[in-house]
């Protein structure tokens, strides 16, 4: 089969590689129909993920049908429409009876186009298929059903359940990127009383605003509305960089709740010094993807509405273009990317 | 009256001093009878609170009798024995009716050797006196009552409720001073199913095992074990230092909680490069003495013993030493020191 394959840093082609076999009875092997690119997936492109090995498929969301399944699997069956899940989950251990399947310890967690072959192929096998999918009982766009593989459930579970995002609150999301413009879509359910988006783009900015933001702005502006009062109940960091982080604790009213989405490659300050007094709680988080079958039916009941985050779509034999499309998206407005095979 | 007065970083002294008077209808005016100091008495004198202005008494924690109270104090009378507080709290604005005492934003929050006049003195003049003391309705051991003025609050809350320490929990604390020592004691009264004590002293480690520690080490040791198995499930930073920090972050294990209860003078690395997958929860807080009578309960009834933490006692007249001997605690053995006038 043809997929994207990771050379080493700064290196990914596409190129023709053995195709998926079942290698052990919980897998099914899923023929991709859409795949997307995640800013992960440019941190390992970066080198910034030294696990990954060179020779590795990328790619960990994607919607495809079921075509080979292994003796244990019991719930799918070639034919199915499924999400392919970013975390696979062996169902069993401690922490994804629990819940946190994330933190699976039974060989899961994230794996695909991570510690294996990703959803950016022709096809892909997927370990634990059982628990590591979500069969599609309607037919939602595939834009917005493969959101639901990693960028929905990180924006409700790490950024607005973490949070604590509730009625009348003030929410501010730090990095205005597919995940923090999915927060603002999924905060704006909770009925908060303003939601201020910041991003240093002002092409992100108005797509805020279109996702349900009250004010968008660039980081000073935000800061000076904000220390004119108490600062916000809800910050969340959706930025990955380190200065968010920053930006954050300074937002953040006394008593408050800070959410870190952004996956940063290096540690940020955290200013115990004068953080002590304000009472703040930080949360960070790997997506559980536990809430992706709630988010479904609010796609499929139409309360949710998502799929202006797509915004280029390219065949999926064009996906070495379609990550140059998506590395420079704060210039070209570019959010996610869908990788699409007819 | 006499008094021990901050003059600038590395200066105080014990001298004469104008009594203090009722100078606001919700004033009182107490006699000390056993102030203490604190670690952050110690940030003080060491120069890194720069709001604090030189003349000014320090200490904000008391057992005293009410000498006077001002027109509108409703609550006490001349004669009362009370806990002084070591936040003040006008009881009116909105962090205070959010019982979050310590955010007070109507002229209390910290005020008392820090904003205004302290405890360690003959008197002292309390803000919002009401609100800003405990009536002591039995006669615990002087030495227990003073310490719910600050110390088992800011452990109770900042420590055990906000790092939500359960029953089954393994309970890390790093630094094993008193505050450190009296999260043990109280997140023993949670049932959880190890607490390991962290320092670098031999004699606190001592301590608190005798508090209620099942295990006390020193860092090294502590990370050894923890790492065989998943982590702890709360992590209490009392330790005050940075690197006390980190440590907490390497102890937690994925979705754990980890409360930062010490307060440092300068900032601390927050590894978000590997924290993000961990699903933790950090939380900072200035204790709001909201707990003190629920505390006062089990002083009363025997269901807490902490006054093994005082382990020095002074003539108020020999507060200077009373800090030396304080400054020098993890090479001395000296936890509490209390300043006693006869």
């Amino acid at each position: 089969m043809r997929a994207l394959v990771y050379h080493g840093p700064g290196r990914i082609s596409w190129d023709t590689v053995p195709d998926p076999v079942i290698e052990d009875p919980r897998d099914a092997v899923v023929r991709v129909e859409t795949a997307t690119v995640c800013g992960t997936d440019l941190h390992i492109l970066n080198g910034d993920l030294a696990e990954v090995t060179a020779g590795t498929v990328l790619g960990h969301e994607a919607v495809g049908e079921v075509v080979e399944t292994g003796d244990d699997v019991e719930r799918l069956h070639p034919g199915n429409r499924v999400v392919v899940s970013s975390v696979s989950a062996c169902g069993r251990c401690g922490p994804c009876r629990d819940r946190m399947f994330g933190q699976c310890r039974g060989g899961g967690g994230w794996m695909l186009g991570h510690l294996v072959h990703g959803t950016q192929a022709e096809y892909v096998r997927v370990p634990f298929a059982d628990h590591s999918t979500h069969r599609l009982p309607f037919s939602p766009s595939p834009d917005e059903a493969v959101l639901l593989a990693e960028v929905l459930p990180t924006a409700y579970e790490v950024g607005v359940r973490n949070g604590e995002v509730g009625p009348g609150d003030t929410v501010v999301v730090v990095g205005a990127g597919p995940v923090g413009l999915a927060t603002v879509a999924l905060a704006r359910l909770c009925s908060p009383r303003r939601i201020v988006a910041v991003d240093l783009s002002v092409a992100r900015l108005e797509a805020a605003v279109d996702m349900g933001a009250d004010a968008a702005e660039v980081p000073g502006r935000m800061i000076a509305e904000l220390y004119e009062g108490p600062g916000a109940d809800v910050v969340v960091e959706a930025s990955g960089e380190p200065e968010g982080f920053v930006l954050c604790t300074r937002a953040v009213r006394a008593g408050g709740h800070i959410a870190v989405i952004g996956t940063p490659g290096r540690s940020a300050t955290l200013h115990l010094e004068s953080l002590w007094r304000k009472n703040v709680t930080i949360s960070t988080g790997q997506v559980d993807t536990s809430s992706a079958p709630w988010l479904m039916g609010l796609l499929r009941f139409g309360r949710l509405q998502v799929s202006p985050l797509i915004t280029h779509s390219f065949e999926l034999d064009r996906a070495v273009e379609a990550y140059e499309v998506f590395a420079k998206g704060t210039e070209s407005g570019a959010l996610k990317v869908a990788l699409r095979q007819g």
